[in-house]
């Protein structure tokens, strides 16, 4: 695909010449023009034509006018932090980055909302909230590169989702851009609003593909007063559930239920240099963040660890002392990713189940590693509070990469279908993108791709908004 | 419309004889029989020809394939308690009443999670949740008549959404019969599922317009371990949003927090005989209730009071020393409803707005009122952390029912279009039904209702489900 000089003219009339970047011309490097095509899954190669960054939701608009009248596809580009080819753009598209819409519009004191443009990074969120005596908790590890658009873009979880719920459950309203340019305001700023079908949580999840988020009205709360973290030692998985029943009958509100396996946790030892945190070895290892006002509180969490102690759900259990102890807790689940990414090759997975159908799964699981690839080991971690694994599997150090891979992508569908007999997602938190598209139906039926389709269709008929990705 | 003999043979065949009743076979007395196409809204007169109670999703879906077939209208038909119209048939329609699914199907012990079919009656959801140890949160006055499936039908809240939400936030999966009789089963009983659209939200508050819902899954919660009662006084509006404001920055979870005039405590102390709980006559009131789990929680609320009277956002305030104390307190804002309707003719609206918006908008309401319609009372209260009023009007002695209405009509557009210029909604809580589906506009923009126009062709081709309710 060529653009024609008039039409390069044109968008530069809508945006600007600062705000237009075309590939076959030099104005930046290729690298940095390429990488707001891409995201962090690697396998993709960016190819694309143009780049805009427009500063508000009217010239969103215009952008997008001008695609529909000429027929070029489009990519929203946000923080671009993830893990499904969600943001790739690599046939040619005009990429629309949200970069330069970063700004607060509105703020409710009373209500507690905040309204601000879909470029804002997210750790900048939770710093506008902070400054306005709230709290914004949707957090995870990509905070400080991501977009509140592409959160939303993406329904992002996080490790508190088990006391928050997703990015769905905060956000009051949208203003969005469909397939035909077309600005659509949804619900404004207010909580309750049965006036007909709530469209915004159709473009909450849905990629990018049904239109481009341009702003969003967040609900805030308040900051924890101060938390306390459990770390403990769990002896075999159906301890793991009846761990987290237990903890319903808490008093304290339970911020975190995070857990890894001991293959994790020497990989983190061995990564980070750290010591191990139990005396006795385990399989299983369960963090757990509760909420505290008090410090009286400290005496609950006590008498809560000696009950699962004594009901045998943990072997062991250690109760951070201060911050700095908590932080180093933190590490033994939050350094999983890093040590064994960097380490060792591994394909990962993010899925989710019930709580309950989690233990036959995984036995299925292993059942067909070990028959089919005995060489192959799992490295098993997540916030299974919400009933969300992050399954990786470990490339065997005799294979090759590539056999490797080549491997896993036989894996993968076998998987799936045991999610599917287990009634569990192949996509929990990252999204389907490209990445898992051939796969969407081992989660959705084929009505309701059917279904997904005709929304597609209605709000984006020339198939121009990020296309190719989600929809097989 | 008449039904032929083979149809009505083969309506008996699907669903056996003693589950089919017709309009003009009198199997059931008329009463009845028609008690099942209506509301609580009670301006609209039933008419339809059949009555059918499926037992589960499979019957329901073959009733509208039947439906579909033949070209029959059809409403679904819940508990009947809503005040919009959305369960009115009066044209003659099939009624599918889900009163014979009120089975439970399925629970997750682990996860906190029960699944039912739709007919079940909410307060015997309660039961089921309370025996296996959890609690539901959406709870409000009709709760021992209407259904599970018509609140999630109509995305129902309640007094404790300003803590739990609307019903939206707690429904993890929906079975639903499209237009088609399809059987479209979204997202089951799991937490995280990001695989493209999540298509139940747009079943949630569809009013029966999109499919009709037959089963549901709901994240359950924990009981409050107790509460308490704050009632305070509030010397005018604009300190009800502070005295909201300062909740932000209690220790203790706020569960609900209502508002109601001196004219709604004076109808109430009227009606119910009860005296005036404060010593001094003040033009606002606020209740609000807060979670404790342990006794020195108390504490917390003396001294939350004590700052409140300081700041003088409240001119006096009490707290309930005990249960019956409380429930008496409560009386004084769960009594004004039934205080004006029996004693007074009032039209009713539910409304919600920005909470920074509210006193702009009472005081164009109030000065619309006063210039046209000197005579008319203003009866206000509602769940107003949550930006939503109840305003019902009262109607003056000297006017008449009928030209009392007939002015409500001219000034119903008039305070939507104040709605509308304060970004607010027309319907909070109670949905369009037919109602106020000719008011719409004034919530949604036409694209928007563009939109829905094609979600509504896309799931219900031959417009047989609910016809004629939401969409203008």
């Amino acid at each position: 695909m060529s653009i024609s000089q008039e039409n390069k003219n044109k968008l530069k009339s809508l945006l600007g010449e600062e705000r237009v970047f075309f590939k076959d011309e030099t104005q930046m490097d290729q690298a940095t023009f390429l990488s707001f095509g891409t995201d962090r899954t690697k396998v993709y190669v960016p190819d694309y034509e143009i780049l805009t960054f427009p500063k508000n939701t009217q010239e969103v608009s215009e952008v997008v006018k001008f695609a529909f009248e000429n027929d070029i596809k489009i990519v929203p580009s946000g923080g671009r932090t993830g893990y499904a080819g969600g943001a790739v753009a690599k046939s040619g598209e005009i990429v629309i980055s949200l970069s330069k819409m970063d700004q607060v519009l509105d703020f409710d004191p009373f209500f507690g909302s905040l309204t601000v443009q879909a470029g804002m990074i997210t750790k900048n969120l939770h710093k506008e909230a902070e400054e306005r005596g709230f709290y914004f908790p949707v957090d995870f590890a990509a905070t400080g590169s991501s977009h509140i658009g592409g959160n939303i873009a993406t329904n992002a979880g996080g490790v508190r989702v088990v006391h928050y719920g997703l990015i769905r459950q905060w956000v009051l309203g949208l203003k969005v851009v469909t397939g035909t340019g077309e600005i659509l305001e949804f619900n404004g700023e207010i909580l309750k609003n049965n006036t007909g079908y709530d469209l915004k949580h159709l473009f909450i999840g849905s990629e990018g593909t049904l239109g481009i988020i341009t702003e969003c009205t967040l609900k805030l709360t308040k900051k924890p007063a101060d938390n306390r973290i459990l770390f403990t030692a769990v002896p075999d998985f159906s301890s793991i559930l009846e761990l987290f029943k237990e903890t319903h009958n808490m008093p304290l509100p339970i911020l975190a239920f995070e857990f890894l396996t001991k293959y994790c946790l020497d990989k983190v030892m061995d990564h980070l240099h750290v010591p191990d945190p139990f005396s006795e070895v385990s399989p299983y290892y369960v963090l757990m963040e509760f909420e505290i006002t008090e410090e009286s509180d400290d005496e609950k969490l006590f008498s809560f660890l000696e009950t699962i102690l004594e009901k045998g759900y943990v072997s062991d259990g250690s109760l951070a002392q201060n911050s700095r102890q908590a932080e180093t807790f933190w590490k033994y689940r939050e350094g999983i990713s890093e040590s064994i990414s960097i380490d060792y090759t591994v394909h990962k997975n993010d899925i989710s189940l019930p709580l309950r159908n989690m233990n036959p799964f995984l036995e299925d699981m292993q059942a067909l590693l070990s028959s089919k690839y005995p060489g192959f080991e799992i490295a098993l971690f997540g916030h299974i509070g919400d009933g969300n694994l992050h399954l990786n599997i470990v490339k065997p150090k005799d294979l090759s990469d590539a056999e490797f891979f080549s491997q896993c992508k036989k894996v993968d569908p076998s998987m799936f279908e045991l999610l599917q007999k287990h009634h569990g997602s192949i996509s929990a938190e990252h999204g389907i993108g490209l990445l898992k598209k051939d796969f969407l139906h081992f989660s959705r039926s084929s009505a309701e791709i059917e279904v997904m389709r005709m929304i597609k269709k209605a709000l984006d008929p020339k198939n121009l908004l990020n296309p190719g990705k989600i929809l097989p």
